[in-house]
């Protein structure tokens, strides 16, 4: 009862609140509005004085991966900040927010931890045949056929991680716990951090079992493994994307899959989503996953501090919680 | 060349070399034999002089999970030691060996990484849903019906293991590297063991939000997750078993699954193998395994080096490897 009282009081006086331009894609379902609107009055493209109030705004708030591009920030003028509730911002146009002087934020590390969970997950699950023996099982093969072939071991791996940031490190500190050889490549090498640096994917690859992907896609990143590295990880390699599909040349990977060129793959997000090469779907060295790594309920709850924190940040002038710095 | 020349040589002085009883299930695919003649005499029931040799076999070997009874036994008075080849050793008649002042080994912790692995698999699959958005992706849904249900977080939840012997050990060593909060049950408290102890089962799952079986098989374990247990872990609770199918009353863990009582649950064993409870089959929130937790072609090398270890070490007189104690 007492929230409910605060909410009604809220709107009541909603217009003395810091004013937040409320950018989303219809389409996406991630219920932060209500949450928003205790602590800010949200301004959508219907309201009645948007002429008005669009020039004034100062803050925007990108609900989940809702693309943002120069067309929208043309309409605000005054903007000075775009807060993201995702991790990942290749949505937005960062380059173009920064050229304006606006800054930008993510949802800092909030979903780093279901990602690298779920990458660990997939890891496991081509590694082990978990997904494929389960589809054994219910198809009533068990019986019929006898013992599934036995999966490889996770021990022992050597695991090269491209992208080392908070995601990439979760994964690391994970898969030490199972014994893997954890080496990386990322844009330079990171003080503080043991693990073997490759400067270069292809011989990072070269020297791995597996590799995961989980580093930004940007113009430098896109189709970073292609038919080059994937030569390189060789016939036993696997590769875990839970990164953005485009860091991968997916007809190269379906192809190399397809032909045995690979060992397998475990793959939460592709090239055009919901899109998924038809190739891979018969499969059983592959786990498919609908870009679901990113998130669960639990960090929804997370993500959603971490944007009240920036934009309660960005009002009081003190130092946001996790600002992207231009390049 | 060199390993066909030394198995020759092996071969033609095999009658210097120690005698070891040979038992295995013929339908069991464990390629030992091999290794085992290059270092010990192996006697099969078919070997022309059998009824002389089995008088005086000293050893016996059981390849993989054939059940030994007294009845083979009594064939072979002068046994001094059962060398086991898997970690679990509810297929050999231990107590009976124990009786007649025989040793009984097994392949200590050569598959204890693995079936920790697989324990951790099968958990982030049930909870964060992989197996089954695998399916949904392969079935062409993800275009047709968007975003797939979001999974639960792994970190924070309340993992309950029973049995913290080598394996227990091995999952909650993964499990904390997740941020899991980890509780156990066994038999006794474990002196230098800090995670909290629980005495009784049903106490452990009403402070659980995950249960890990892979406790031992025993007249005492038996059952031992039945419908009070699977009460007190509730509605949301999640069980994971790479133990033994036994261990789990598996019609109360059906019904409890169909009727939605419990969460979910990630088997990899049964209790009549390879039969599988088919109401399971047709449920997104379970993962069902063909017995694969066991091993990788990697441990059942590590296997046969223990197998061989504790032969050797028995005819030296030497201290065994794994020997397991009388209760």
């Amino acid at each position: 009862m007492a929230n409910i009282q605060e909410t009604q009081n809220s709107t009541t006086k909603n217009e003395s609140l810091p004013l937040v331009y409320n950018h989303r894609s219809p389409s996406f379902n991630f219920s932060i509005n209500e949450w928003l609107e205790t602590k800010f009055q949200l301004l959508d493209p219907d309201h009645p004085e948007f002429s008005t109030l669009s020039q004034t705004v100062r803050a925007l708030v990108v609900v989940g991966p809702s693309p943002l591009t120069g067309e929208t920030l043309d309409k605000l003028p005054g903007l000075e900040i775009v807060v993201g509730s995702s991790a990942g911002v290749n949505h937005i146009d960062v380059a173009e927010c920064h050229r304006r002087g606006i800054k930008v934020t993510n949802a800092g590390d909030a979903f780093s931890e279901d990602v690298a969970d779920y990458a660990v997950g997939l890891l496991i699950d081509v590694l082990r045949r978990v997904s494929a023996a389960d589809r054994f099982v219910r198809a009533g093969l068990w019986p019929a056929n006898g013992e599934y072939p036995l999966g490889s071991k996770v021990g022992g791996k050597r695991v090269g991680i491209i992208g080392l940031g908070s995601i990439g490190s979760m994964i690391a500190k994970r898969l030490e716990a199972f014994g893997c050889i954890i080496t990386y490549n990322s844009r330079k090498k990171k003080a503080h951090v043991s693990y073997p640096y490759y400067a270069s994917v292809n011989d990072l690859a070269a020297n791995s079992d597996v590799l995961v992907v989980c580093c930004a896609l940007t113009k430098e990143t896109h189709h970073l493994i292609n038919k080059d590295v994937l030569t390189a990880l060789g016939k036993t390699g696997v590769v875990i994307n839970v990164g953005r599909g485009a860091l991968i040349d997916e007809k190269d990977l379906a192809k190399f899959l397809v032909q045995g060129e690979i060992g397998g793959a475990g793959l939460d997000v592709f090239e055009d989503e919901p899109r998924v090469p038809e190739e891979l779907c018969g499969l059983d060295n592959v786990v498919l996953s609908p870009h679901r790594a990113v998130a669960t309920p639990e960090s929804m709850v997370a993500a959603k501090h971490v944007v009240t924190r920036n934009l309660s940040a960005f009002f009081a002038n003190k130092p946001l919680l996790s600002q992207i710095m231009p390049e």
